[in-house]
């Protein structure tokens, strides 16, 4: 059962009957951090299913493949912490990154924003403009710090800021961090590529390659890349992914699969909607 | 004589004789950069009129007006540096931000690109996609880094990274920095009030209001807010501008305006394309 | 005073006392229409003040001036009667076009859907997507049937079919007609130009070159144009107009102007947008 | 072998020697027109094939099914044909409309413009603007011409304008004829839903339902609708679809499909990308 509900309704209506019936990928944020004062701090709205949270397995697939395996319960990610973590996790894992330092520049299209009719998302407001929103208190801040957090092995506290940008899909996010140590593009890039060698829809993009949303339009893949800074001592760290695919239903169904062993990509080889010939041969299955 | 050549051009045909005979507003960056050495690092040309750069003065009105008055020879700032610095100054003026830890990532409509025929600026390369560019050497950094080391009082190295947006015009800027002591909203709001309160073209937006860049679309206005962050203790600094007008002959004009005596606003009150009911009372003037 | 109210309110509002007091611009379509049933009929509503309708001058000013001058009460035309009127009617009046044979096919950018919260004006709906609405039953036809009729003396019945558009404003005209005659390309040049010859708001343009919205992009402008196809024997006539300046608020200020004896173009000479080099000379007052 | 050549490269390289060894699927307009000297006239090229026009089959694959079957040389329509051959047959097909009074109004994506690095495709002279393009002399009207002609059983000539909209992907077309006798809605209606019934790729729509280009965005579906106007006594037949699927690769491996006796819709049931929720039962099969 895939449940895409209201804050707080999934949790209302999950029981131990249901889940032993059926399993769960909710969609909502209900199960998606672990600590429940977190959780009703940044969603305002009392945890109706606490018991749960333990059992919930957080269904970024790159990241939880195993325990996804035999969970009864997915808490399907958000779409930004989606990007955001993959395109932070190698370096992270790595340790070459300060973790207190993390800044992530989100910027995303108007999908993101839903369909309620509201004035400023009419066509006009939204067009030809570019604003942040959000800033400081976004509520996919704490989730993306839990699961920095467990990758870095400590607390991590991160400025998260998202913008609404004139398109209908795509996220992108621009993160930055201090490095604790010189580094060189190639120990770098050696990390990121082992870390997605065996990923059907992560794709390390080449040396000076910036990821573009149209180039994930329409499919599950993730462009990651990033940058060293030697004047700054910083990384720069890139990620582009279709928030309704891989930041959403995209990401339920990859969470389907791998529940009951189909294969993982099963219904996900949409090709990309923009004709991008330099990267035509990364949509192809080595 | 208003120059808008390619780089290297004005600085060739600048003379004593020239500057003898007619005052001179480049905007190229010719002469925005006091070291010889990081200009011709950053735009890999040879810099012909090298005698020229200490007495050209650097034409961001709402720093430089006195020295504005006087001028000979204008460097008419670049886009991103005019709402970079102006979105940051008073902070850092204040002292209350780590000059080191300043990071900017900026958002531009694809006018920034100018009008050269290149199939990166199709319409539909530009459409429905959004992507970094001069990630790490875009040349607008070592003008902002100069300008805001000015203010600050010592070297600044800093992160700049600007984002193609599918808007026709435009600069959002979100800058970053952490905290050097706890301060209040309203402290640095008083900072930024006081900071701007002759300026005809600065806009400080109230409390949670974020800067967005149809508001500004068509004007010399430049809309700057702040947001604080105690859970990271770092400043949100931002800042909207159309890259056309307040970022490049807008400013121009208005630098006119200051040398030739003339009311600073002569020409350039055009009021914002965008009918925005929030923020009438922001463009008339006290 | 200026209306700009819900259809029928300033019919309910207006009397012989407001009047004589104070000159009334109505930018809703209450007075428009001479016939009562028409307007009945197309508005769904019942008038409330049909003792003014005759008196009422209908301020499509290029058409009307002179009844303008001196009237009490103007019914600002719609946006698309304006555009479509200019575009037409020289051929119109020069006897050359077969008036049953006319098609409009109008299109619109979508701030003249207004700004109400609604579902299919959101961003998501509008962006990436073209439509026709109001097919055979918009209710600006009337309005344009009756201003052609009284042109081309005679009733006539006409296609208007508005298209909306992923953009925010202008309006494209496209309108097809039978020529009853063989005619030269500088037969009808002439008859256009010498019918705008004195007009500094309706740019004829040049053979071949067709209108484009942004050209007059925040402007006042009405830029026409035609072409004739000898192989059909008909005339394409297209014209482009901003909707929310010359197509509402522009014209309103352009008939008080005219009421009361100010320079047609006072408040008006907003240069448009775009930087088109190819219609720089188009904007000069000659 | 598909072809996807500059015109007349195809007509060029094409055999008797080839076509003997493999089927040709040509992209390119050399062998749409039966007539040499009209796609001479039109096109400004000499046609280097005539021998193989006639044999070549107008790959509109629900006009032509069966000569696709056994066809060597496939001429693949052009988009603008595609779509508006789709929206007028049928009505013309049972004799409701005169032939003559055929007026095509069109509306374009730019990736119709194609990828070519010119000035007036680059997205800041696209954006927020619409203009019509090649009045009186596109290409494609012969192509319309000719084969709206077979099913008329006679010669016609019309007018055909298309238009560049700020969106990548779709094309819409309006067109308008008078009919030659009072029809119903029903009437009408049946026509159209017994001329499409048995197909997969074209949607007759519901009553007062337009087609929008993002319903059909990515697919190969061509979904068409009217509206008759007893006022004029003409028919308004619309029709919508993406110019790069149906189009053109789209219709390319449909014909290949039915060359080769595959299932029709092999590799062409791609969803449309827009969630159009009213559309959801339209794009399943029966």
């Amino acid at each position: 059962m895939f449940t895409a509900t209201p804050q707080g309704l999934c949790a209302e209506l999950v029981s131990e009957n249901v889940l032993q019936k059926i399993k769960v990928i909710d969609l909502s944020a209900d199960f998606r951090i672990k600590d429940v004062k977190t959780y009703e701090h940044w969603y305002g709205i009392e945890h109706k299913s606490p018991q749960f949270i333990e059992e919930a397995v957080y269904g970024l697939c790159e990241i939880n493949r195993e325990k996804v395996k035999n969970a009864r319960l997915i808490a399907n990610p958000g779409c930004y912490p989606t990007c955001s973590i993959l395109s932070i996790q190698p370096a992270l894992k790595a340790g070459l990154i300060n973790p207190s330092s993390i800044i992530i520049d989100a910027k995303s299209g108007t999908t993101g924003a839903g369909r309620g009719a509201k004035v400023q998302n009419l066509y006009c407001e939204v067009n030809e403009s570019i604003k942040a929103y959000g800033v400081t208190n976004h509520r996919h801040t704490p989730e993306i710090e839990e699961q920095l957090g467990y990758i870095a092995g400590q607390e991590i506290r991160l400025n998260f800021t998202p913008h609404l940008v004139p398109m209908n899909r795509g996220i992108l996010i621009t993160a930055y961090a201090d490095l604790v140590r010189p580094v060189s593009y190639e120990e770098v890039k050696t990390i990121y590529d082992n870390c997605y060698k065996n990923e059907r829809f992560v794709r390390v993009l080449d040396k000076d390659v910036c990821p573009e949303t149209h180039n994930v339009h329409g499919s599950s893949f993730v462009d990651v890349s990033f940058k060293l800074d030697e004047r700054t001592n910083r990384i720069i760290m890139m990620g582009a992914m279709d928030n309704l695919v891989k930041g959403a239903v995209g990401q339920a169904i990859q969470n389907m699969n791998i529940m009951f062993g189909l294969p993982e990509e099963t219904g996900l080889l949409q090709v990309p909607m923009f004709p991008c010939q330099q990267m035509r041969n990364l949509w192809e299955w080595n």
